[in-house]
C-alpha cells in the first residue's frame, strides 16, 4: 500500500526527533521498570550483572603472608646489612605451604618461608632468597638489609571485612570472579537475563533456509537482531515470520508482550506496514507510541513504544538501518532493565584512523558512517564502505563505524575519526 | 622447600626471554597441530568462527528491487522534470509486496512500488513518493526527474554468485549471520571450541566454597581462568585442586592432556612448586619445556611447554601474574588453535587517558599496568591501582591497563597513554 504520509517534508523529516532526545524519552519510560533477579553458582556468574552490593564477610588475606621464596626475620636485626658488612642469622624454622608455623621467631633467628607462606610470629618482614647466601645447615648471612613489613601482604590488604568488594550494577569480569572466589562467596544475587521478543513481519518475508519465488525475501533481521541480543547480554525468543494483516499481527504482538521484558518487530520499510506498526502499539495499551522517527542515519523510520512495561520497537526492514536502531536503542534498553543500579558509565574504546575520501552529511542528522580499516605504516586508514541500508553485505564488509555528528556537515579526506569496531 | 635456583641474577632475570620472543616460539610450535570443526545451524553461530569460506551460491537480491516508496518508471520520461515543469505518467499498474509484477511499464506509464518491491520489467528506476504529486486515480505529476537507476538495489549489487561472502577464519558478528541468512546459508561449518582443561596445583589451596584454617588459601585461579576461557571463546573443564605431590600431580596432568586441546595449571609461585611443573611437562613427553620465565611484570615465572600437540601453560599462582600470562600466552593460543586461516588482524580499541602520576620500569621488561578510569571534563585520566601481584583487588578495581614498553624506563605524570580495557 503506497500512501502519502502528512506532516513530512521532501526529505521526510517533518515529526522527526535527534536521537538523544529519543534515547531520554525512552530512559525515562524505563525508570520504575522492576528489575529481575536470580541466584547463581560463582562459578555460572561469568558476565552477568551483580544485583546488590558485596561486601567482605572477612580480610583476605586472613594472615601476613610472604610475597617471596626466602626468611622470615626481625627487620631491626638486618638494619645496614650489606655485601660488605652482611648480618648473620640462625635457621630455627620453616613454614610450609598451607600450614601455620609452629614457634616464633626469636631475636637474632629466621625461619624458611616458601611465597605464599604465613608470616610465623616474631618475624616482620621478608629478605628475599636472592639477598641471602648459605652459610652452612642452620645460618645464612644476609647481605641486604630490609625495613619492616617488606616482602608480605598484611592481613586484609588485598581487601578489609566490611568493604564493598563488588557494588551492584557491576559486570562480574573473570577477576571479579576471582576476587569473590578469595572471599568465599559461593553464590550471587544478579540480575536475570532480559527477555526479548523478536518478530519479522512482512508477508514478502520467508525462512532463511527456505527457497524464495520473485518477490520474496529471506528473513535476515530476525537472526541478525537475535545476534545483537545475545551480544547485549540478553536471551530471546524467536516468534518467526507473523503476517502483516493487522488481525494476524496484533495477536501476536500481544502474546509477545506477555512472555518478555522488551518486544522487537521488523518489517517491511515501506509506509502502510509503518502504519500497522503504529496501529498496533496502540491497540496494545497505555503509554503507546514515544517516537516514531529519529534524525538517524541509517535508522530513521523506527517506532519506540511501550505496552504497561514493555518497551516495544518497530524497527526498520531495512537489515543496516534495524541493527543501527538496535544499537542505539534497544541496547541501552537491554542494559537499563538489566540493573537497577547506576553501573560505571567507562567510555567505548575506539581506534584512531585517517579517514580516506570526504563524506557528506545532512546538518540535523546523526550519521553513522561504515568503513573498513586498512594497515598504512604505523597506523590505520578508515576507507569508507558505501552502500544502501538495504544492502547487508556492507556491514558485513565493514570492520566498525564512525559517527557524524548532528551539527556537523560532514568531514573531510584525511580527517583523524575514531572508529568503534563491530562485535 | 626453599632452594637457590641457578642461572639467575639478583633480580632473577637470567634465562628469561622477552614477551614477543616467548610468543614466537609458542606460536611457531603450535602450527601444523590440526583445527576441529563442526557443523552448526545459522541461528547458533553467533560468534563461532568459520572453517571454509563461504561462497554466494546467488545474486542478493535476486532481482532489482525498489529502495523508496513511490513510482517505478523509465527514467527517460522523467528527463528534465521539475517543480516548474512537471511531466505527467499514467498510473498503469501496482507491485504488491511479495509478488512479482504482472504486465510491463510501457512509455508514458508507471506502476505504484513499495520500498522493497521489485522493479516491474519496463521499469528502470524509481521516483520517490514525495517528488510526485497525485493528479487523480490513474495519473501522477512528477515534479523531479530522475537517472536511470535510481532508488532501486539491481540484481546481485548486494552480493553477486560466485563471490566471497565470508572468509575462513572471520568470526561470525551478527550482521555476517544476517548475511548467511539473506544468501539461504541453513548450516556452517565452523570451529570446534577449543577444549581447555584447568588444574589448580598446591596442597595449601581449597575449594572456594570452603573455610580455610591458617595457611589455607582459597582458590581464586581456577574461576578467574574459566572465565577468561570463556571470554576467548574455548571451553573449560575444571580438574579441581591437584596434589603437588608428583605421583598425584602427574597422572592428572596426563588425564588433562589427552582429554583437551590446552591444559593450564597454575600453582603457588614457590620455586619447589616451579620445579615440579617443570618437571612434570618434561615427563609428560616431547617436546616439553619451551620457554620458562620471561621479562613482563606481573608473569614473570610463566612456564610453557608442549605435549604432543597439546600446549601447556604453568600459570603463576599469584592471580593478578596468572591472569596477565592468560593474556599473552593462552589468549593467542586458543585463537590460533581455532583456525587454521590467517584471519585479518585488527588493532585492539583503546581509550586515550592521562597518566596521574610517574611509574618506574625496569628496561628490559614490559610492565603491564593496572589503572582506574576516571573522567575530568571531556576527557579521562588514568590513576595506577597499585599493589602486590598476590593482590586480586588490584585487578577487580582496574577498569583496563596501559604497557610500558621492554625499551621504556617508565612514563612520567601526564603522559598521553592508551588504555585497554578488560572485558
Amino acid at each position: 500500500m503506497v500512501k502519502t504520509k502528512k506532516n513530512r517534508d521532501m526529505l521526510g523529516r517533518d515529526g522527526l526527533i535527534s536521537v538523544t532526545k529519543a534515547q531520554d524519552i525512552l530512559i525515562n519510560s524505563l525508570s520504575g521498570i522492576p528489575c529481575h533477579t536470580e541466584e547463581v553458582e560463582l562459578a555460572d556468574a561469568f558476565d552477568r550483572i551483580l544485583a546488590e552490593d558485596i561486601i567482605a564477610a572477612e580480610d583476605l588475606p586472613a594472615s601476613p603472608r610472604s610475597t617471596m621464596d626466602g626468611y622470615g626475620v626481625r627487620a631491626a636485626d638486618t638494619f645496614g646489612a650489606s655485601e660488605s658488612m652482611p648480618c648473620y642469622l640462625s635457621i630455627t624454622g620453616e613454614v610450609l605451604m598451607g600450614k601455620a608455623a609452629d614457634g616464633e621467631v626469636e631475636k637474632g633467628c629466621c625461619y624458611k618461608l616458601p611465597t605464599g607462606g604465613l608470616i610465623p610470629r616474631g618475624a616482620d618482614s621478608v629478605v628475599m632468597l636472592e639477598h641471602t647466601v648459605p652459610v652452612d645447615e642452620t645460618m645464612i648471612e644476609i647481605v641486604k638489609g630490609v625495613g619492616s613489613g617488606t616482602n608480605l601482604i598484611q592481613r586484609g590488604e588485598d581487601i578489609a571485612t566490611g568493604a564493598i568488594a563488588l557494588p551492584a550494577g557491576h559486570q562480574l569480569r573473570p577477576q571479579d570472579i576471582g576476587l569473590l572466589a578469595g572471599l568465599g562467596v559461593a553464590k550471587v544475587k544478579v540480575s536475570a537475563k532480559v527477555r526479548v521478543a523478536i518478530l519479522s513481519t512482512g508477508d514478502e518475508i520467508i525462512d532463511h533456509r527456505e527457497q524464495p519465488v520473485p518477490g520474496q525475501i529471506r528473513n535476515i533481521n530476525s537472526l541478525a537482531l537475535a545476534g545483537l541480543v545475545r551480544k547485549a547480554g540478553g536471551v530471546y525468543t524467536d516468534y518467526g515470520i507473523v503476517s502483516d494483516q493487522k488481525e494476524i499481527f496484533l495477536p501476536a504482538m500481544k502474546r509477545a508482550v506477555q512472555e518478555n521484558d522488551i518486544v522487537l518487530f521488523s518489517g517491511g520499510s515501506s509506509v502502510g506496514v509503518r502504519d500497522l506498526g503504529e496501529q498496533v502499539v496502540e491497540a496494545l495499551g497505555p503509554p503507546g507510541i514515544l517516537v516514531h522517527g529519529v534524525t538517524l542515519k541509517p535508522g530513521k523510520p523506527v517506532l519506540i513504544g511501550q505496552s504497561g512495561s514493555t518497551p516495544i520497537f518497530g524497527l526498520p526492514g531495512h537489515p543496516v538501518s534495524a541493527m543501527v536502531c538496535f544499537d542505539f536503542f534497544v541496547k541501552p534498553t537491554i542494559e537499563k532493565l538489566s540493573t537497577s543500579a547506576i553501573a560505571s558509565q567507562l567510555p567505548t574504546p575506539s581506534i584512531s584512523a585517517r579517514l580516506t575520501r570526504n563524506i557528506n552529511s545532512a546538518p540535523g542528522r546523526l550519521d553513522v558512517v561504515r568503513v573498513q580499516l586498512e594497515q598504512s605504516g604505523e597506523s590505520w586508514n578508515a576507507v569508507p564502505v558505501l552502500g544502501k541500508s538495504g544492502s547487508i553485505s556492507t556491514l558485513s564488509r565493514a570492520h566498525g563505524y564512525f559517527l557524524i555528528d548532528e551539527d556537523s556537515q560532514g568531514m573531510t579526506e584525511n580527517s583523524a575519526i575514531k572508529v568503534f569496531l563491530f562485535k
